[in-house]
């Protein structure tokens, strides 16, 4: 092999590949990235047996072939070297790099010993922008079950059916769902459970990469691919297997009426729970009281040690059901923070169903996203 | 206590006490920071028995008293707050907290059993600028010695003489030291060890505060004197004690002579001193290779895993001994960065003297600053 590309490419695609190289003790092959040639373009790609990532970058290619070398190394080297020219040439499975005043070579191993990234054959790929895609991610990533006690739990679950993708997450704790909406329809159902390590790189590769991204499905893998610009050629694909297992009918939980609706302001509502947090002890717990006759809320954490906080929050109380006077109810204060973080807008609709049932946060004047959380029972 | 205080004042306060305030199991009213009136003023202090910080805030005092409380809660709380007055009394060692929609109580323990911050008598204060002061000491903070085997070392040397203020640190493999010179002369002489904590605290709390700062001195401990603009009045007081001790004759260290001098671009050589660690394996060498004739510099760095890394660097070579045709020598790359990251100027002096002979880092054009570092030597 034997290529000359620009530095700012070279590390362009480092950057995206080289996050899924790891440190693995058992097959230290996987802690490298792939290095070939393909017709005009070099290509660098890594996996970790469950995800793949791919890159391709223009360069002049004078002699074909590959190696595979250290990600790490490879990677933070490039990084350093100045914004020109780089030769990169490979003999007897050493890389030697060539920029400037520098002259590097980095031991690897041969290209036929890396693992292989599935490829993926479907004529009939979904198009999404992937702006609001990633950001549609980003608000439910990080609810997924962390242990793998009920594996399905630990993806998100992708639902894609006429005009919109429903994205959720929930550890039964708390479980948020977002709704996209799509321009036009699409003619295929397609529902799956996507790792939350492949949703994090997705939010991460292409939150701000502005364009089209195609979804490939198979029966167990999914790929995600964007183009180079301006052509039809991919210059960043991703692929990761999907996580076995029915999603559980999480639309049940997510509660169809409520007794009262707050309408509180989002910096205000994160603040006052802050607050309250530090009085919360080791218990988390921060209660709620609302008076709905006296259009009253106060919130309250106590610890028997630090002292104690109580705070009145500014709000519209509406009476929905008409028959409670009062509820008094119990949170862990982090799964109203983590809740309120992921809301956009600056009014936040807090509905409460008495004192054990679940809870919905959602932006005031958005149906698309709502995030349940279900309060601590009395002791 | 009764008192009424702008939110921003009590904060800024917090923020710059409840640093020293710790997790100390032993003694755990350690933990606590104090709050006292002082005639028109609120006074907020904390100690750790070796470095103590104390911060005068006006506000409106209602009822003289104090209580001592602890500082993460009371700092974290009040930084949550809206800005607005607050309130703060105590009632049989609570703390009652006002503010706007908020009423908190933390429980506190008797002002007395506070350990007491020692007061310092020295009618001849000497007068330095904090931000040239600040700046000195941040170049030469990283560099002590991190053992106690050798206590002194421990901390940063400051001799203040005539027109000049010398700071010194060194751990026995490198050595820093800044020379601040003074507008007008002072008429004493002093020079004490001043532990590293303490020298941190001092960049954290006056680096972005221009003004005045006064030393007094004890034979040991020594005050920083900060005044509340406008008045003589003290904003903030640090009091800390000195290591005892004496500072080794660090100057006998400094070379008077040199081999060569290389007058190298700083960033250029700060990167490829990087970009050659990433092949130094273990033992962070990196060589550094000098043909004076021929006036090339070259740096090279290998490991037999990974492969290898050379460079050459631009730059001025300058024969300064006309007694040595050709310089190797080898550096722990961590010893090169450490130093190139400390000085300002965008070239830079390096001055060898043989294999094994300490070299020296200057800022090109300034005299005031010079880095020492050992080579390693060959095994």
């Amino acid at each position: 092999m034997k290529v000359i590309i620009l530095k700012e490419n070279l590390n362009n695609g480092l950057n995206i590949v080289s996050r899924v190289a790891g440190k693995n003790l058992t097959l230290p092959i996987l802690n490298n990235i792939l290095l070939t040639t393909e017709g005009n373009f070099l290509s660098i790609s890594s996996t970790d047996l469950e995800l793949g990532i791919k890159y391709w970058s223009l360069g002049k290619i004078e002699r074909q072939g590959g190696l595979t070398v250290p990600a790490k190394i490879l990677s933070s080297f490039v990084n350093l070297l100045p914004e020109e020219k780089i030769a990169l040439e490979v003999k007897s499975q050493v890389l030697y790099i060539d920029c400037g005043n520098n002259k590097t070579q980095i031991k690897g191993l041969d290209a036929q010993e890396y693992p292989i990234i599935p490829k993926i054959e479907d004529d009939k790929p979904i198009e999404l922008n992937t702006l609001p895609f990633c950001e549609g991610i980003a608000q439910v990533v990080d609810f997924t079950a962390p242990n793998q006690t009920r594996p399905e739990l630990s993806g998100i679950y992708l639902r894609f059916q006429r005009d919109r993708a429903l994205l959720v997450a929930t550890d039964s704790f708390r479980l948020a769902e977002k709704t996209l909406y799509f321009e036009q329809k699409i003619d295929r159902e397609e529902s799956f459970i996507l790792p939350q390590k492949a949703a994090r790189e997705l939010v991460n590769i292409f939150s701000e990469r502005k364009g089209k991204l195609k979804l490939y499905f198979s029966p167990n893998q999914i790929l995600f691919e964007y183009p180079m610009s301006e052509t039809t050629h991919p210059q960043i694909q991703v692929v990761s297997r999907l996580i076995e297992g029915d999603y559980p009918d999480y639309q049940s939980i997510i509660p169809q009426k409520h007794d009262v609706q707050l309408s509180l302001s989002k910096n205000e509502f994160l603040n006052q729970v802050k607050a309250a947090s530090i009085f919360s002890g080791k218990s988390n717990e921060v209660k709620i009281k609302v008076n709905i006759k006296k259009q009253e809320i106060e919130m309250l954490s106590q610890s028997p040690e630090l002292g104690e906080n109580r705070s009145v929050l500014a709000g519209k109380v509406t009476d929905t059901s008409g028959k409670v006077k009062e509820i008094e109810t119990t949170f862990n204060y982090r799964f109203l923070v983590d809740g309120l973080l992921n809301i956009k807008s600056s009014k936040v609709l807090f509905e409460l169903n008495g004192e054990e049932g679940p809870a919905v946060l959602r932006p005031e004047g958005d149906t698309n996203y709502l995030y349940v959380v279900m309060p601590i029972k009395a002791t």
